[in-house]
């Protein structure tokens, strides 16, 4: 690794998510990358877990069409005028113009909303709960950067419908209790901010964003909408009710992506490049055999043993044959973050040990064979528990309450501050310190005193950061 | 079930599609179809397989983007003749006009063989093995079919590079053996085809064809092909040899599609809905509880017990307690095709019994409770490869010999006759009989006779057969 993360996180981020292996930025499409095998495992582990929460939420996975016709796409105002300036568009098939144009969706309330209306007939139907997790596409103008900002976007998107505001407002609460249940799997601690009005989702009533910070720059892992009737009246989801009228029906979203990568990259790595919770590590146990040349068939066979150990026990792990010195093999599984480092060698096979070595804290422990698998696990749950506690405390550090824009000048990670709530301020405040407005945080206690911009007193509290 | 699939396959085809909650077709787009959630789980288990097949014999998953810049995309001469015809373009970002135009991928060659030629630089990166599951997107022109021809089609392609032709051809054997684990897996017996010269895929130097019957008509679910070095000279993939030379790379593809779905619902479905078999059923089993009234809560005990049971042998199994006639649920299952159902009634708690009853041959079987799940696996087992069977003689019964164009006019199913091999004769046999040639069957005898066509003594033989 070329670049330090603590001088410069954006330049790190780069260098590590190429150097493991995650993706290739030579595609030829500015922002669409192509995954590489190890990238996509571990996103595959990531929506492993997401679909595991959904489903046990009574979520129905359902898989729409990419293409949106204009006019679908158009019924709801404010969702185009959010999305219209970077949607692609599909206005050809073969040599011929199409009749009506297609959009890639950017998102797709408005592929599924027309559904919707066709679907849900009477509260019975109701609540309807669905996701999906597909690639979306958004033409990106700021500078693109792997899995955080890119114009294919591998997504998770949840929408559901109800009957009244309280079920919608059920709904986010169960949202909110799967974010958490995420962010623990993930090892990534957030903090959850209800966004300022003219920062929520083009569409919605009102918006959370679950903020952490990777290095000292503020990232945005998962977003929670409430629509109420918003879209239900554009696209007219109506059901009976019991009483016989016909009632809009309240709709919620919940969204996720790549970004998820991207924070495990951001948070966890090092200078020595990814660190992988094991919850989500395409390997969680790499061995090393470390063998003298003429002991290299016994201590081969030994390292077999371990694994097989291991793999019945059902954890994720490797055994590292390659024809290159240990030193090397060790460099690579640092690079790509495998939670635990087993070394076998002459010592270890005639004593039935191992050397194990944690990718976190590098510490080496001695296991013996005996009950090994018992042993390993639960060092691993040990690894992911820690991890989330350095994380957790980086982030509380890393939360700096100020009391004028004068004190936040030389601050970096998130400034917390007190806000009379107006835009004007909400701008004074991102245009004084370069910073974005996240919002007010969501299970912070209000605190008296005043608008650093305005000086009103308010007990309203926000947050504030710079993006990676 | 209105259509009967004996009076009109196609029709039958489409209800059953729908009424077994497999898609809605309703979406606004023409061939763009929506994966309801029963559908799009049985997709997955077939994803699951392939994963499996093609993990197992070293290939890596990865995820290309889905657009392709004009210029990449026209680089093979032979390739671009086959597909311009069928792309979608797109051709605006917001408002702006795109430099480059891009296609959305009908395949990946034209995505892949750039990076390619970036990956690949000696004879210690080959053999290069990826596979990636993805939505391709085709402007079919002809009748649109659910899962069978769509224009975004869930696509799998496997692509591979080797050192010589050696190597590719040893691949193409690998790939026949993946298909028949698949035929299987999926219980469909099918007969492979080295297609005619001008059927092959766009580029190939011969594709091979893997065909089956759903119902009288022939349905292809795979196709292998072999490239030899075209693909690598348009998109310069070289490699330096041991000697020191620069060759070009040997090339082939794999390719399977949500036609798989398709065909599991055409081979083996009846009149009363989907059969699915054991190995890709969302639910292998469902309980029924059958009580009388007063029974009711004793009944339905009992069926969560045999839940449980059958849950903890790790199989899937659904226990439907809604608030429905038996007969009811009996109907909504067959049509979804569970391969097993079983009924607990007031006798069955008493005696620690349950009555199983077979999709496919509605079967009724008594099971006791003591070792039930044991029994429950080979009774699936034996489903399964029933299935198989039935598939394979209904196959091998619906070939027909035939020495003359005229005896193939009131045949259906597959016809197979001597052919000189020639373009023309070939075109004379799809022409007067309305069909497709398929091609010459692998695994198949030649059998010395005289061309149907022109008359000239051959040994070889070819099939023919109308599509679904």
């Amino acid at each position: 690794m070329e670049h330090k993360k603590e001088v410069d996180v954006s330049e790190w981020y780069n260098e590590v998510v190429e150097a493991a292996g995650l993706c290739d930025k030579r595609y030829p499409v500015k922002g669409m990358n192509i995954w590489l095998p190890y990238g996509w495992k571990i996103m595959q582990l990531i929506d492993k877990k997401i679909r595991k929460e959904f489903d046990a939420t009574g979520h129905s996975e359902v898989c729409f069409p990419l293409l949106i016709p204009e006019n679908e796409f158009q019924k709801e105002a404010e969702h185009i005028k959010g999305f219209s300036a970077q949607v692609f568009w599909v206005t050809h098939a073969g040599d011929n113009p199409l009749d009506i144009k297609l959009v890639l969706r950017p998102t797709s309330e408005t592929a599924m909303y027309s559904m919707f209306s066709i679907w849900i007939r009477s509260h019975a139907d109701l609540p309807l709960k669905i996701y999906q997790i597909v690639n979306v596409f958004r033409y990106e103008t700021k500078q693109t950067r792997a899995f955080i900002r890119v114009r294919e976007i591998h997504f998770f998107e949840a929408h559901t419908c109800h009957a009244d505001a309280e079920g919608s407002e059920g709904q986010i609460k169960e949202d909110i209790q799967i974010m958490e249940n995420l962010g623990k799997a993930l090892a990534l601690p957030y903090i959850l901010h209800k966004r300022p009005d003219w920062d929520k989702f083009a569409g919605a009533v009102y918006s959370l964003g679950a903020d952490l910070l990777a290095g000292e720059k503020a990232l945005q892992i998962g977003t929670i909408h409430q629509y109420h009737e918003n879209f239900a009246k554009a696209y007219n989801i109506l059901f009976e009710d019991k009483d016989g009228t016909h009632r809009h029906a309240h709709q919620t979203t919940f969204g996720l992506s790549e970004r998820l990568v991207g924070a495990v990259v951001g948070v966890h790595g090092d200078n020595s490049g990814l660190i992988l919770p094991p919850e989500i590590a395409p390997y969680q146990v790499v061995i090393v055999p470390v063998p003298k040349k003429e002991k290299k068939e016994v201590v081969e066979g030994y390292a077999m043993e371990i694994q097989k150990l291991l793999m019945d026990a059902g954890i994720r792990v490797h055994l590292d044959l390659r024809d290159l010195r240990p030193g090397n093999k060790y460099y690579d599984w640092e690079l790509k973050g495998v939670p635990l480092r087993i070394e076998v060698g002459e010592r270890e096979s005639a004593g039935g040990t191992v050397t194990a070595v944690r990718r976190d804290t590098r510490e080496k422990i001695t296991i013996a064979r005996e009950g090994l698998a018992d042993v390993v696990k639960s060092l691993l749950t040990k690894v992911q528990a820690d991890l989330y506690e350095r994380a957790a405390k980086a982030l509380e550090a890393n939360i700096h309450w100020i009391t004028s824009i004068e004190e936040g000048r030389n601050r970096r990670g998130i400034l917390r501050f007190n806000w009379c709530g107006s835009e004007d301020c909400g701008m004074g405040i991102e245009k004084g310190l370069d910073v974005s407005i996240l919002g007010i945080p969501l299970n912070v206690n209000a605190r008296s005193g005043r608008c650093i911009v305005c000086g009103k007193p308010t007990e309203m509290i926000a947050d504030a950061g710079r993006s990676l």
